[in-house]
């Protein structure tokens, strides 16, 4: 399959895959399958997908737990691959280069939010195309899109991200999403050396925000309900770890907090965690895409100025910076690495959170089947 | 009782007051009493009372909604005045000065919060000492302290403020509650020309929000559930009206807003007003001191990077700063100027509300009882 420049609009190739099925209802279960794509335009790449980690969104969307799954669904959205074909008009990636594929394949382009380069909030109608169940647009003819549990994937060189040398391939696809999720809000919100930062939730997600938060000189805490954490966080460079149901604990540390970032995925009462704010301080949530579990108390929030924010992911721009400050400050995610054919058990251990951190699939595997 | 710098450190004045008594339950009404105040100290001025704005907060304290309220009771914290004496160590007033009282008459001075001049987030075990119902820690002695529903008040000079000479008297007290604690938050999050900005609840805090958003050069929609407060908010100088009852234009105003400045004085759904946030937008909540009325929708703030905040007055030097800003824009609250045996109706009708914007008290009118 693998060529030079070509123009192959309009031709087809069918590449291996995992997903759930069209038939799949309330499912646990990935199942290989073949599927379509398009081969690439003249601003796509084709790539032949190296490996590829799970998130916990992975999970969401196979089991429909948003209510908007498009069957088959094909997950994975934390891709690493080498270019193996390129279109005509690509101009900043050739043949052969190691290119990293997050959450998002396109968007509008031309709205406000894609100008100032924060492509995940798209304003047009359907948002940016994401990278699996994403309604892709292109040509009027709108499909499903399938994401990194795949032999090959073909991706816009501007929805492309470049993997810097200095990066362990194998370990590096979460940068690609738990990377800049926690790296963009942490930027964005402007913590900085000598802040005071809290971590609360220390799985994928969190246990890269304790590493990104300490390389940007913060004093970081991280704020669990697990006493056996407490290792792995103080090793991941955490100064304190904080155990959220010690009521002893949470009170001391009232007012200290300039920075919250909260990587739990399912509801939880935010008005635990809001006294923790300093005056002026903001606790920003990434992991839960749905309702808090209880209706903020505006008292706790309004006597100190505090906010409480959202964010979702992160531009293309701020992808290609994480990833270079992953370079400079040697953070790599800690995974571990699993064979496509193990996905569904991994999937089981993620649920049961039986996972420290993050699994990477060695997207070679699949080619056993 | 007039005179030149005196030294009364110790000594007591008995005052005329409008308050709600020890013995009261749950109730409706102010009566007249007399209070003892301590004559000034050496920070200190004694200030004849001119006029005292109703602010909603006076109601909800004499009423104990917030399960705090110390009795007797005497509120008011909108006070323009004119000192009447001084104490030795005043540098900055001086007798006959035309001053106002806002919200607080003390703090620690040394926390963060104070030495940043955002006395109100002041981080001492008690917080800032409100200029009602606040435990005054003079002395190492507490005791509760009465508001402006008075003939005469002793604050520490640096709680005063000046009142510049441009401003009509009579109509200016709300600024140092009203105006303050709507300027604080649209100059803190930033809003500048061009920026488009909602108001929601068109009364007592939302008219002065939306005359001081518009004097700060944005785009300014007044949001609101009645019909009958549009030509009131277009007089404001609102340039749209946005009635949040009709779910279609509020579909149409979705994602359109940079900021919005929610001063609903009781609970409500915070998630019918997310959704008209622009990306990286701010709705902000002054008006309400407790829950919301439900839990928040993570998804929506998410999904555009937006932010929920609360504020809760502003500082000293900010109440200043306001004071300047009115006079430079000639921005007057829209008061009614009623006379303290009034004060019982004027508290049904703000509860009705039958009040378009503000009530202020002639405190002339206490030396009639």
């Amino acid at each position: 399959m693998e060529s030079t420049i070509v123009n192959d609009e309009g031709k087809k190739i069918t590449t291996k895959a995992y997903g759930a099925s069209g038939s799949f209802i309330g499912g646990k279960t990935l199942e290989k399958m073949e599927i379509e794509r398009n081969l690439p335009k003249s601003d796509e790449v084709l790539i032949e997908i190296l490996f590829c980690g799970i998130c916990h969104s992975d999970i969401h969307q196979v089991n429909n737990d948003w209510n908007n799954t498009i069957y088959p669904c094909v997950p994975g959205h934390e891709i690493i691959g080498k270019i193996i074909q390129t279109g005509s008009g690509v101009h900043n990636y050739a043949l052969h280069d190691i290119v990293g594929v997050g959450c998002m394949i396109d968007s509008c382009q031309h709205c406000k939010s894609c100008e100032a380069g924060e492509e995940q909030y798209c304003l047009s109608l359907v948002g940016p195309t994401m990278t699996y169940n994403g309604y892709f647009k292109a040509d009027g003819s709108g499909f499903n899109t399938f994401g990194g549990f795949s032999s090959h994937i073909v991706v816009k060189e501007n929805f492309l991200v470049s993997i810097p040398s200095e990066l362990e391939i194998s370990s590096a696809a979460p940068i690609v999403c738990a990377g800049v999720t926690t790296y963009s809000p942490l930027k964005h919100w402007g913590v900085k050396a000598g802040d005071t930062v809290g971590i609360i939730g220390i799985g994928g997600l969190g246990h890269m925000a304790v590493m990104i938060a300490k390389a940007m000189g913060a004093t970081v805490t991280a704020i669990t309900t697990s006493e056996d954490k407490r290792d792995a966080a103080m090793q991941l460079g955490a100064d304190y770890v904080l155990l959220s149901d010690d009521a002893a604990d949470m009170t001391a540390k009232e007012c200290t907090f300039d920075f919250l970032l909260c990587t739990i995925p399912t509801s939880f009462d935010i008005n635990e965690y809001i006294n923790l704010l300093s005056p002026r301080g903001t606790i920003i949530t990434v992991g839960l895409l749905g309702p808090y579990e209880t209706a903020t108390n505006n008292m706790d929030v309004a006597k100190y100025g505090r906010s409480i924010a959202g964010s979702l992911i992160g531009g293309i721009a701020e992808t290609q910076e994480v990833l270079a400050f992953c370079a400079t400050h040697q953070i790599l995610p800690h995974v571990e690495i699993i064979k496509i054919q193990d996905v569904n058990q991994a999937f089981d251990h993620i649920k049961n959170q039986d996972i420290r951190f993050r699994y990477v699939i060695d997207m070679k595997s699949i080619q056993n089947d």
